[in-house]
């Protein structure tokens, strides 16, 4: 059955009610609140009682990490006690996941072959390579951010006047968000052209460095925006370059070996840099 | 010790690598891969090599999640690592997280909390309602995505000419990620001003509405724009105004109470809907 027929038969069926399952201990009635799979219990009843209303549930993924071992446990239990009691519902993996398309991937395994579910709500600002793995199963479904119910919302989502994504958070960044110079940016290596109007509009915020190794990115011109004469304690990431160096049993001498090589590479491309400026 | 002392710290004696934790078993030195520990076993190795050439280590929380349990417990096993073979390095939990704040808030509690780490990515779609969460500890760090490395980045990062981007999202899911017709879009019921525009821009995609309930969105329009006359299989999300109807025993009861009357609600403003049209 494709993710379309399952998703227009439970709403066909069952009307257009969506179940968020956001377990806070907290809030939970007191008998449940202090047993330690009170949140389990709690969910089962709330399945079991709402089966006849709701076309679908939504664990949303966040109240479950917050509760470590104990709430991936409970989500477990969740989706068991959805696909027994609500047979015909959606069963839909709030956890708006977005990332490179290789990182998309693995999430699109987790969250559709750990824990099973018939969809997943995703974060589309990576474009394309971020949505493929979601959207390429034909079983599988896919919810996209849009416009988002939240107030802020329109900060980001409606900022499109003239300034390019970037730059509009960059500048939250610097004046909104940095009361406590702990707000750093991803800009990509490949990103040469956002570079130094991003750097303009973030003041001396640090940047996380990703695509130099497998994506081909410019090392020096992120080196020239991203840590600049003054020392900005900005990053530059390697994964599978430093990872994968070797794949034999001298893998962690390759991996140092690759590590050092950056460190090096970085520090006489910021002596340059010193030297030109 | 704040967390931007520490980043400062560690990028001045260090250098500027990260060095990120991706682990593919698959990928792994063939003594490794079938061990059941392996990837903890080949993560640790990694860490104690690198040790003194990187500022900063950043597990990709993704290829984790997609291991299951086994991979929890790796996680677990890394962050140990990194603590004590090189303990001035930063350590960035690459999660990529962005929601409501209320949501943000668990987030930030599983990255910060349950796995202890400095500073994580952040997706800012939200804005600020997402990142507060993230960014308010002086001793934690937010890294937030700006202009990523990937190649499909700018189709949403630099598409800001004239176009808002739930429309730019709304129109790259019709064109070009609904081939299966498994793809939907989150606009929520408080976003009235956009609805219109993005159904006419995303065809006959199903929508997932939140912000009925505790956020005061408006289930006329929503239903008007998300449903319309032809049947849409679209959802109106309810969570806390579900899980919460009753704090006392009868909880269950109260939230099938809640549950029935959102879906006769929206029956019959569907059938109010159709007869003005």
């Amino acid at each position: 059955m494709t993710y379309r027929d399952r998703l227009q038969h439970a709403t066909s069926t069952l009307g257009h009610v969506c179940v968020g399952l956001d377990p806070v201990p907290a809030k939970l009635p007191p008998h449940l609140r202090d047993a330690p799979v009170g949140v389990a219990l709690f969910l089962v009843d709330i399945i079991r009682a709402t089966a006849p209303y709701a076309a679908a549930y939504k664990p949303n993924v966040a109240f479950f990490e917050a509760l470590g071992p104990m709430g991936d446990k409970a989500l477990e239990t969740a989706i068991a006690a959805v696909r027994e009691h609500a047979p015909d519902a959606v069963l839909i993996g709030d956890a708006k996941r977005g990332d490179i398309g290789s990182t998309a991937e693995r999430y699109a395994v987790a969250l559709f072959d750990r824990w099973g579910f018939d969809a997943a709500t995703v974060n589309p600002y990576f474009g394309t390579d971020g949505v493929k793995p979601f959207v390429e199963r034909p079983d599988r479904g896919a919810i996209l951010l849009a416009a988002t119910s939240n107030p802020s919302a329109v900060e980001v989502q409606r900022a499109w006047e003239g300034v390019a994504l970037p730059n509009v958070i960059a500048k939250l960044a610097r004046d909104q968000w940095n009361e406590h110079h702990n707000v750093a940016l991803v800009v990509g290596a490949t990103r040469i052209e956002d570079m130094a109007s991003v750097r303009a509009d973030c003041g001396d915020i640090p940047w996380l460095i990703p695509g130099i190794g497998a994506q081909g990115g410019d090392l020096e011109a992120s080196l020239r925006y991203g840590v600049g004469a003054s020392g900005i304690p900005s990053l530059v990431n390697a994964s599978r370059s430093v990872l994968y160096a070797s794949s034999g049993e001298d893998f962690a001498e390759a991996a140092a070996a690759e590590a050092k090589r950056m460190q090096e590479a970085i520090s006489s491309a910021r002596a340059t840099l010193a030297n030109a400026g």
